[in-house]
């Protein structure tokens, strides 16, 4: 009976409230950032800095002829009229240009086999201790002259939210597909912020994700827990080389600036949970959002 | 008789037109970056460099209490309701708060010593190799959690083009009273880009410095060019502690991102020019801009 209990409580228990106190909260991870033996291709040196600051990166993730190949591909789905219509397509506010395409692992093929590559799930594998599934996929566009920024905020406080994923049990890789400077919109992440939870005020509303894709209002951190996390951690920004990658935790505070240069910023993003950690029913949302955006398919990547 | 006619000659004729034609274009600069038999505080090497790049950083130009009295200045000028309702204060479009306030060498005598300092107006005359006066001064107030971007521009297209600037023989310099980061809006300059002159389109609009202080939308480069020369300068992103400054070429192609970072970044910005140099007629505007934006007081700093 108490193992059944146990079993009930930890499915709906809320360890991480947000959006609902109508005050902002600072509290403390209540999980590991590193799950199980440890075993696979990142070392051990990289991961402990990974559990430390809760990021890492690869400098050459991708060989040159793989890079092209997934450049192509990209420059294939931009151009694709029919796949703007797409409700997983989403433009720029004010130029229509492509912004984001998501679950690209089903659109692509290329990208379908790049999500299965030993280098990619083998390391979400490892930092996760379980097998692993997509919770999302996209490519970004960042164009040049203009593209916007993206505001500051853990994905796992929106995912936790509006998706009704349990535990930070997930990690996300971005896959550089062309440089990342640190002057064309660069990840930002604060490091070590991956350890501290901000509890976000405001009711998420109905189809709240029409929205947050362009621009995000709700579960946006308050300017003084942002204030105090910075001055703890200082910010890092994490640049390099088209082909290169970096896996970061999803609770870590991070975001991105504009970039008013002419060299787009674009990159491969995959999620991956843990399938002991599958999505229930959201925690602070009415429904959760659609299949393309939070998974409810938790099929492991093999 | 030549001589009479050559002078005349000089003051009006137009070696870098702009807003004149229906196509931009990019033109040689056919004047020096450095004037004049180069004595003074800055050394050979770095004024070389300056020629070359077109611009210099000087890692500590004031003291850490000269800069604690530059930032109560600041805080008090900021704070001041009345000069809120100066024409020389501009405020953010979104939030009202203090943005720039211009003509800070005659509003603090503070601010109107550090003009005066050898370390700034010496180096300057050593740049231009004349005596100088200030063209324009201004603090620059980029708050954080969402400062605004400015868009790349040389400065010198629009002093020629709306304050009657002859030629590119004007520096100016920028002292940081708060840190520069990469992830704060500091500035990003194409080092090497003062050597050529991006004639823009557009006719300028009667009373347009009332918009371009807010968001610059004639005598903007066209895209094109800025690829251009970002792909044969690259770009420079100038960062420095609270006390260092930068000296740049007024034709110097820049700019700075926006700053969703908690740390503002606050600087006081002097433009000299030469005496040799004053402006006359506008040589793409109906009239001359105040005189808060380009001085019509030609004398020069003692």
């Amino acid at each position: 009976m108490t193992a059944l209990t146990n079993e009930a409580a930890r499915q709906t228990a809320d360890d991480y409230p947000t959006r609902k106190a109508s005050e902002p909260a600072l509290l403390y991870r209540k999980h590991p950032v590193v799950w199980g033996d440890r075993e696979g291709p990142i070392d051990s040196e990289t991961l402990d800095s990974y559990e430390a600051k809760g990021y890492l990166q690869v400098e050459q993730l991708l060989t040159a002829d793989e890079l092209a190949a997934c450049r192509a591909e990209l420059d294939r789905l931009s151009s694709d009229e029919e796949l703007k219509r797409d409700e997983r397509v989403v433009v720029e506010r004010t130029s229509n240009e492509v912004r984001s395409v998501f679950d690209v692992h089903k659109i692509s093929p290329l990208f379908a086999d790049l999500v299965r590559d030993p280098r990619v799930v083998g390391r979400a594998r490892q930092i996760l201790g379980s097998d692993v599934y997509v919770h999302q996929s996209r490519i970004n566009y960042k164009p040049g002259f203009g593209g916007g920024d993206f505001y500051w905020h853990s994905d796992f406080e929106t995912w936790h939210a509006e998706d009704g994923m349990p535990q930070p049990r997930a990690t996300s890789i971005s896959i550089a597909l062309t440089e990342n400077y640190v002057h064309n919109g660069a990840l930002m992440i604060m490091p070590g912020s991956h350890k501290t939870f901000v509890s976000c005020v405001g009711r998420t509303p109905e189809d709240h994700y029409r929205e947050s894709l362009k621009k995000q209002e709700i579960g946006v951190p308050d300017q003084n827990s942002l204030t105090i996390l910075a001055e703890k951690h200082g910010i890092d920004v994490l640049t390099g080389p088209a082909g290169s990658a970096i896996m970061f935790d999803c609770n870590c505070m991070h975001g991105s600036g504009g970039n008013i240069t002419p060299f787009p910023r674009s990159n491969i993003f995959i999620v991956f949970n843990s399938v002991e950690n599958t999505c229930g029913a959201p925690f602070s949302a009415p429904r959760p959002r659609p299949a393309f955006l939070g998974a409810r398919d938790f099929t492991p990547v093999m």
